[in-house]
């Protein structure tokens, strides 16, 4: 089993009706229900009104993926938790960030940059074009997919090369985005995904739903180790300077 | 003109003699000084107890490339500072981090991960490596040179994986050691570079030296940029929903 | 100087009327003029009809960047002149391979892959995207610029993830493609750069010319070292097993 | 079930007493051997002088995973049999290539590079850290592991820079080395792994098996497509120009 926690920022779905329509529960709960169809996933969720935003110490002890949706309260996230988070990713834990979310405060620690990127919300055509069709989170996937109506994304976007670019997104009216980006970050996985923004049904759709059910797997980690990596070390018996 | 600053934490000289013996004016007057002979290079510095550390936004508007030594005091640069350095070289400045400096705030904020590493500090030979011979940081170097005595770094560098690694250093008690590691973040380039210790003299070393100098190069900026990324885009006339 | 020499096929250019009225004298003599005017430039050019294509040893020796565009003949380069040509890339001479050369002989042997990808000749609009807007081959573009006709080219590209990713394209058509890819091979640097078919006027166009301009000068090499990497080596003095 | 297909040269077993003491039935059979106590990787093994190297399209159809180990005979690998399993990584299949295997015609071909080293055969200590602690290949592994005896390849290995390096090689000698190496071409994984000198016993050691198991794992493809990527492309239908 993959034990995977779901974090909703969860304040568009109850503060806007149109949001609300499509997320009645809530973002986290379409995505906490396809993810345990799969049969091999334990799901969780916590949101920002939780106390300690639902991810204690005790929790994050029992996730190996964390998956995170936030937007309009990314600083409303107390830098207590976002540190807990943290170190938890670089012990090991996956961590998938989806659309919005890219300007969270564990995105940007953990990327180092400052994580802009362009945007216009008008609910254009997108095209997911898959670069790498050998990687594990494309799988099932044909040469691209297209979602009818999305907020747009475009570059520069401002984070490192990631260090292996799965998606790339066009929009109709005339941008492209890095909108799949993998990295490792000490010992841990971390995966960016575009697609998602709240007033369209986008995690309803079959291939998105795909995307995260991959990245789920592949972000799992072999273990989750919380020794320091700093350490004085011995020589070899023969060193004498 | 490639204008460089060089910034030490200046304490090590200070307050050891061992230390003051080989660096009498501070490890940032001796990088200077082999700077100054390149022709092409003008040189200013700064140290920590410095108002501001030497490092105001006048001589950061009025720097191509910085340099950074620090070790013992990390925690005493201000906050302010570090956030002052790391806008700059999102927009383009260039930052060269030396041996200690893995730990400094700015290059830990760059990296988004932990810097942690080995270490032994008993003065045991080291060999760095070329492993890109047309890198132009590696101009002008054989296949590899030696630092008789140095402090030993060794793996696991807890960094994103650079995205050039120009050097690997042997150290002769065991350990190898990613010590010339490229990185693009923002407009601007990071080069860190592990040897320096204080205790011995290796910044007098020619290949040293002549590391830092193509480094600087190499770090410079075609231009330095202070727009933001993050904007808002309009589409394409033809684009109609 | 940095000592530049195109390589063109020149057959459109003398076989079809359309194409001969855009580059009546070949697309190469297009790219020597615009490089010639940058004053630190030397150019001459080689086509495939001349013996060797014009690619001789002495050729070689005294060409620090190949340019190369082809597109119906590849299959005609002789493999002793592409052997020739990938060793001198190896020993560190620049290369920079236009448009259809994804499927020249020296850029798939170099890669190691198909170079396949998508395409479709309507000529549609493309703008071109700057992804990494301070490296070297980027320098003096804006957030981006458009191509008012241009063949499409799109992904899946088949090539190994590059170094450093500098353009990508948006095509009108509903395509990406990674237009702007950098590679170190050996010790020399390589670009693939998506612009420029036969039927358009696309290397009359300023963006176009500073990127071209650009990549030679980044694509320089420091030396073009001949020494074989393949050596035994003397293992140091105290190793006695 | 992983299908594996394990490829040995098998000569040096057959012509050197020494070798043979050790690998009495060949190498091939020492790998085959602990891959099948796994469970869920099957076996199965072709040679040099088997009719078609043993690699027909049959067997190559039923391989998911195939492991390389040649040395003194690579010129006599046909080009063909090359050329049909260069298809079946570009399609998908893995590839794990051992020791002196990096100078064979298909690591070559699918790096593009001469892929020359340093080389010293003494039998020195070798010490393999880990460089990427959380990637699969690494898993269950400590900080490094030490080969008693084993002949040191160093730097400069003339490969492209790996997409991801997951160890790195200390030896007692002086030199240090890439040696564990992972590439993504076409929708195949390919992992370079330095250990396995014919004279030394380096296969039956338990972390060096774990490393061969885990890589079989990670390169396990998720599908194996033999479409071809390069194809013509219909527009949106919106495309009018």
């Amino acid at each position: 089993m993959v034990r995977v926690t779901i974090w909703n920022e969860y304040l568009h779905e109850l503060e806007n009706e149109a949001v609300a329509k499509i997320y009645p529960e809530g973002i986290h709960a379409v995505i906490a229900d396809f993810l345990k169809k799969e049969g091999d996933i334990s799901v969780r969720t916590a949101t920002l009104n939780e106390p300690e935003h639902g991810l204690t110490e005790e929790v994050l002890a029992e996730t190996d993926v964390l998956i995170w949706w936030g937007h309009k309260a990314h600083w409303q996230v107390s830098d207590s938790v976002v540190e807990r988070v943290y170190q938890r990713v670089l012990a090991g834990m996956g961590l998938i960030v989806l659309h919005s979310g890219h300007h969270a405060k564990i995105f940007r620690k953990l990327m180092g940059t400052s994580c802009d990127l362009r945007w216009r919300d008008v609910g254009e055509k997108a095209r997911v074009w898959v670069v790498e069709q050998g990687h594990p989170i494309a799988q099932g996937l044909g040469d691209y997919f297209e979602i009818p109506r999305e907020e747009m994304y475009g570059e520069r976007f401002d984070v490192p090369a990631p260090d292996c670019l799965v998606f790339l997104s066009w929009f109709k009216g005339g941008e492209v985005f890095r909108s799949g980006c993998c990295y490792q970050r000490g010992r841990g996985r971390i995966f960016y995904f575009q697609p998602g923004h709240e007033t369209f049904p986008v995690y309803y759709q079959p291939e998105v739903q795909r995307v995260i059910v991959n990245a789920v797997r592949w972000a799992k980690p072999s273990f989750v180790d919380n020794r320091p990596v700093l350490m004085h070390s011995e020589p070899l018996e023969e060193l004498n300077n």
